[in-house]
């Protein structure tokens, strides 16, 4: 070991999707969207002056903020926004998660919650989901540091009702609770309604998702302004300029266009709710989906064979190899014509490699 | 106090320069580059498929670390990118910094300094720059948690030779040693020989002011591949994926065209020092500046006088409330006409308000 590295922070990183390069690829493994962003954004783009670059882009990054804060009928105060919910949610664990009792969050979920923890050195405990990937809010009732969870759930696409996250709000009235809202615009309903009720209830959004714009890195967090400001306080001790001025530009055409960004998660749970029935028809069993994805294991073929088969022929799901959930595949919803190359190729495969139970 | 605050993190956040909406405004005062970014940013602009936003970019930049690395003439695994050298530094303060010694840096400096360290709870003690603004190696010859330095410095504009950056790592083999060079394009030399011979140091760079890219947010580090991947190792427990689309395509674009970069930086140069004559005949008093601004006073007029008449005539540059340097006012090279105005403003308002000493 070198001297300089006894004063290294060791840490066990997150670990990405894959983002394959080849252009023949089926991807449905990181949750994409598989329509473009607005006509907007194209419009926003094509008309950015390059040369302004040359300037900072304005560090309070107003023209989002105002467009989500009209967008969801809040206080521009009441909006914070970072590099895509990832940012926005590094920076509120950061700044929220200062207890020396655990936070807490689900043992099935989002897998970059522990490794937050871990780099900012916070305790955690996990508390298991019930049989049915199901969360207990009674679970929360005992004395913690914080609370985070993803509703719907990932990678379990478990939606669960305001009832259980206003149960879990009412017990937990002295620390900051994160709902974090990735998957919300595929047919649930968004816990923000409840921040002017809870104070301490940060609710977390992002364009990667429901907005088609995973490539321009914006995540967005709504709370009281006393929450919002904390955020910012900490956002400017450890970069002033994080939204670029691109972003800027093209995330505004993003949250104007209402029209668009219905029909666009319309056709995704259209195409969600068929290949629920296809998967049911070829046995896989899963539990039901309110997000752009469906968590499905299949009671004669291993998840990671049908992973690596999949791989083979091209179409990328996501798999992870840990306790609990080492039997399922995560399938993004992506366009009919992808799914049903997926269908054909399951199809197909369980044909040639028939196995009894 | 609401209770959920307790376990807030408190900070004083770092206060950027302002960024003047008008469209009539001299902004001379946040070190921008006056002149836009080379041509082939506007080329890749037009040629960008907005429609690809919907995917994720690659979480570990590889077009724009390439470029770097080719430019630079080091191994793509030598070069770390984040957005902009704040969100570059403050990884390696994260990272490189978990001493209980404390981390050295001079006394006048870039302010960001002591708020990563206050926000990451990094202990640190100053050192005072001599009289004439400049390092004295021996200033950080003693135990300490690691060393981090602007060169040329920040808001002085002084540069400190090599000899001088080799004593401070001879003498410190143990820690790492930050050499923050996003001034370093306007005539100094920079460190990045250094880092074959020495492991432990990491030079800082970015493309907001030498490459005319401010709104883009790039910035990058080199060093050993251990550091790098250190950094990498923390940069993947916070956010995977930092650079968005728009930032790899066309930050690309600023790197390849070295004949627009040399030309834009020795237009700077030049006008430098006809602003150096021009504020000389003035009566300014300044150290030698090596970067794209210059560190002033007056004998006669106090800094804060001169900077809020010429904020009132809409020529902006930059005031330090701060001890040791709250004579001073930072005024950004801008072009020749730019300089002009803020000269010929300076000399009218010395004219009308005549003082003796």
């Amino acid at each position: 070991m070198k001297l300089w590295e006894k004063n290294v922070r060791r840490v066990i990183p997150y670990t990405p999707g894959e983002q394959p390069s080849a252009a023949n690829v089926i991807k449905l493994n990181t949750n994409e969207n598989p329509y473009p962003p607005a006509p907007g954004v194209t419009a926003a783009k094509d008309a950015m002056d390059a040369k302004r670059l040359r300037l900072y882009p304005d560090p309070t990054a107003k023209v989002l903020v105002d467009a989500l804060a009209h967008y969801y009928d809040v206080g521009a105060d009441q909006v914070f926004v970072g590099v895509g919910s990832d940012d926005v949610l590094s920076v509120a664990f950061l700044t929220f998660f200062n207890s020396e009792k655990p936070v807490l969050f689900p043992d099935i979920t989002y897998s970059f919650y522990p490794v937050w923890a871990q780099v900012y050195r916070i305790p955690y405990e996990t508390c298991p989901l019930d049989e049915n990937f199901r969360i207990n809010p009674e679970d929360y009732y005992r004395e913690n540091g914080g609370i985070v969870f993803p509703n719907p759930n990932a990678p379990t696409a478990c939606y669960e009702s305001l009832d259980k996250i206003e149960d879990i709000l009412d017990h937990n009235r002295d620390v900051v609770v994160i709902v974090d809202e990735a998957y919300i615009d595929f047919g649930g309903k968004s816990a923000l309604e409840l921040i002017k009720k809870y104070d301490n209830l940060l609710v977390v959004q992002t364009f990667s998702k429901s907005r088609s714009m995973a490539g321009i890195r914006i995540g967005y967090a709504m709370g009281c302004p006393e929450l919002i400001k904390a955020m910012n306080d900490v956002k400017y001790s450890i970069n002033s300029y994080t939204m670029n001025m691109p972003s800027l530009i093209m995330g505004v055409e993003a949250v104007k266009d209402e029209t668009y960004f219905s029909s666009c998660t319309q056709k995704i749970i259209a195409t969600r709710q068929r290949a629920k029935e296809r998967l049911s028809e070829l046995g896989f069993e899963f539990p039901d989906s309110m997000a752009n994805f469906i968590f499905a294991r299949h009671p004669k073929y291993h998840a990671r064979e049908l992973f690596e088969a999949l791989r083979s022929a091209n179409i990328f799901v996501r798999y992870f190899n840990q306790p609990r959930i080492d039997e399922y595949m995560r399938i993004t919803i992506g366009t009919d014509d992808q799914m049903d190359a997926l269908f054909d190729f399951l199809k197909n495969y369980m044909d040639v490699n028939k196995k009894k139970l």
